[in-house]
């Protein structure tokens, strides 16, 4: 396996860093538009594990947002694999751009949404990930597996529920994925501070957007099972577990419920994010003032006036998402909560969930726990596929595959080959 | 009296409309850095009123913050009132210019503060109007007067602060400005939106800042009987009449604290503004953010990183109060809780309030309400000095002259030669 990562942000960066300990791949070139962040990671690796693992590594400058420059940097180094970690506007360039090289593709994020144009809070527009679909005769023709969804949410909350779908459950009513935290950033005197540990432009633009949910119920009716409901919707306080405990968490907008239906039979398919009472007030607020709005605005400035969007500003008003880690305690949990009817014909309730402690992933690898919990799993994938236990052809998601050979994989000792991460099953 | 009104933003246009129904003064000229906006105020007054009225206005350019423009502009329209109307970063400058070409002064907002070095939210700083208080031997030897805080709140609030002491109290327990509004913005859907009545920036300012109180007791301390809190402290919900209803205030850093130990006789002095939850909400959040801050910040544009403050950003992304008239219905209450002993030795307690409908300010004056209820009182203070009821030099309040013949010209009807303006007394 020869892999082209394309993006060393947080995410593409620790990827790089968690495959550096594995020995699966021949090649892994890391590539981005500004080459010394690619540079950054190699030179990380090289220093922490020494020349003869980085030997494997290189690094280049893309630009992602050009099919002919993915398949081009892909043909040159005669990548079997492309593993996009970029934002999610690239995802239809570097799935094109694989394709056009003959490669394989890997992503953690699906194409984007538009909203419906006259009831986006009712149907459906155009969804996540519907552009990628559109082509799948296109992939499975050309005998190349393009795996979409493959971090963590999406990613391993799939493989949860693929898992519970094989061995747990006679029959699904809910899959509901539920992500919650419990970490802070302090300031230099120790004072919390508000920081959030995701680009607040991303989550902006995952919370503000309609939600989108399933219900089998709904399948004959236009949206073919999906509908939509006003942001922030059905909250309800979850308790995660490993100490993290209650967080108010409401609906978003996530790739989990456009893929988990199209493989698993479920009555419902949600997807809750934790976002937490202060959070989910202040995107309120943002939304309420317009300045979640991407479109920019003419603004005085002492150089006369300029002309800014003012989700930028608010990005660059907070502290810097990839600069936070070290100021950052406690953990992340990213799971599925499954309700139904269990193997023995009795009603069922099973949370399955992955948690990543700040501290620990800050102390092996430099990088904070939400972006570290989301490179860990398309590792793993990539392993699977490299030794044959997955493969395929298709634009699929990660429920279409095995579960157990991935949790196993997961759980398993790092002196026994595996990547030594528990994983929890909570049942009341 | 020869009048130059400095500033036609929102407020000066509603003085310059008010003025023009009145003839206590020979002239008067509306200057503005803008000249069309100075303009368009007197084309407004030739349209309403005629020529005849429009001949006693001129307009006529000028640079507020040039002390020496200032006095070139009130000197070549011998003008004996010089009225600051403009944002209170100008007060040092027009008050300076005003005093160095002979004129008398009046403004609505004092010199601004500065919060104490090392405990911003425990003791006073720069306090509001103390550039200006310690300019008063400088006033009383040149035999000028310069009348401070003329507005609604301060101003309005003080005249009935005066009021109290002299004719409805024997004691003062506390004097407790509250100022609140039931007004509503819609969009052209009929759908409520968020657009501030009064300048966001302003408003930021005015609520960010250490709110400041007066209590006698602790008049022999460091800060002479004024202290400060954090912002939005001791929240009370204040039932508001004339159908305004509850709304919650928090104390918030005002002109009338500082204004009123200094002449009347109260055991404590608050102001709390009635922001309602949400707007400190959204206050709150622009703190937490940062996106109230006025210091520059880099963000990415498409045209380049550009340098913008937040709270211009802010600013840009709400409706444009002076715009916002038209498509507001409701009304605002401004007034002042007296509790305390009554002239007969009982306990008392009243509200002295005066309301303003917007939608009559707006048919009346094409001036929405708030801004409407801030220009009435410094006309009427113009007034009462033209025609020698109120005569001072040095740096006076509002509290500083007799209540009784302000009310009494606010309340007579128009045609008998007052402003028509009802005030109300509540006692419980």
């Amino acid at each position: 396996m020869r892999i082209l990562l394309i993006g060393a942000g947080g995410v593409g960066n620790a990827i790089a860093k968690i495959a550096a300990r594995r020995s699966f791949f021949e090649s892994f070139v890391v590539s981005d538009y500004d080459l010394s962040r690619a540079e950054a990671a190699v030179a990380w690796i090289r220093g922490r594990h020494g020349e003869r693992v980085a030997a494997r590594f290189a690094a280049t400058r893309i630009d992602a947002s050009d099919p002919s420059s993915v398949a081009a940097v892909a043909r040159e180094h005669r990548a079997t694999h492309v593993m996009n970690a970029v934002e999610p506007s690239f995802v239809e360039s570097i799935f094109a751009g694989a394709l056009a090289a003959g490669a394989d593709y890997l992503d953690m994020a699906m194409s984007l949404s538009h909203p419906h144009e006259t009831e986006p809070y009712r149907r459906t527009g155009v969804k996540l990930g519907d552009a990628q679909f559109a082509e799948n005769q296109r992939w499975e023709a050309a005998g190349r597996l393009a795996l979409v969804g493959v971090g963590v949410e999406p990613g391993l909350s799939d493989v949860f529920a693929r898992y519970a779908a094989d061995e747990l459950f006679s029959h699904i009513d809910e899959l509901g994925t539920r992500d919650g935290a419990n970490l802070v950033v302090r300031d230099d005197d120790g004072n919390e501070i508000f920081a959030p540990s995701f680009s607040i432009w991303t989550t902006i633009e995952e919370c503000l957007n309609p939600p989108v949910i399933f219900e089998k119920r709904r399948l004959g009716e236009e949206g073919g099972g999906w509908f939509t409901t006003p942001p922030f919707s059905e909250p309800e306080v979850f308790d995660f577990p490993e100490g993290i405990g209650p967080v108010e968490c409401v609906n978003v907008e996530h790739e989990e419920v456009l893929l988990m239906p199209r493989w698993l039979d479920a009555e419902r398919v949600t997807f809750k994010y934790g976002l937490g009472a202060e959070f989910i007030g202040v995107l309120k607020t943002l939304h309420l003032l317009g300045l979640d709005s991407t479109a920019p605005l003419r603004v005085r400035s002492a150089a006369g006036p300029v002309e800014v969007a003012p989700r930028d500003v608010v990005a660059a008003a907070l502290p810097d998402p990839a600069t936070i880690g070290p100021r950052m305690t406690g953990k992340t949990c990213a799971g599925v909560w499954v309700t139904g009817t269990g193997k023995d014909g009795l009603p069922r309730s099973v949370y399955l969930y992955h948690v990543a402690d700040n501290e620990w992933t800050m102390r092996e690898y430099e990088s904070q726990c939400v972006v570290w919990q989301t490179a860990l799993n398309p590792v793993i994938a990539l392993e699977l596929l490299a030794n044959g236990t997955w493969s395929g052809a298709g634009v699929l998601g990660p429920e279409a595959f095995p579960a157990r050979p991935f949790l196993e994989l997961m759980e398993r000792p790092e002196a026994e080959g595996g990547y030594g991460q528990a994983w929890g099953l909570r049942e009341p």
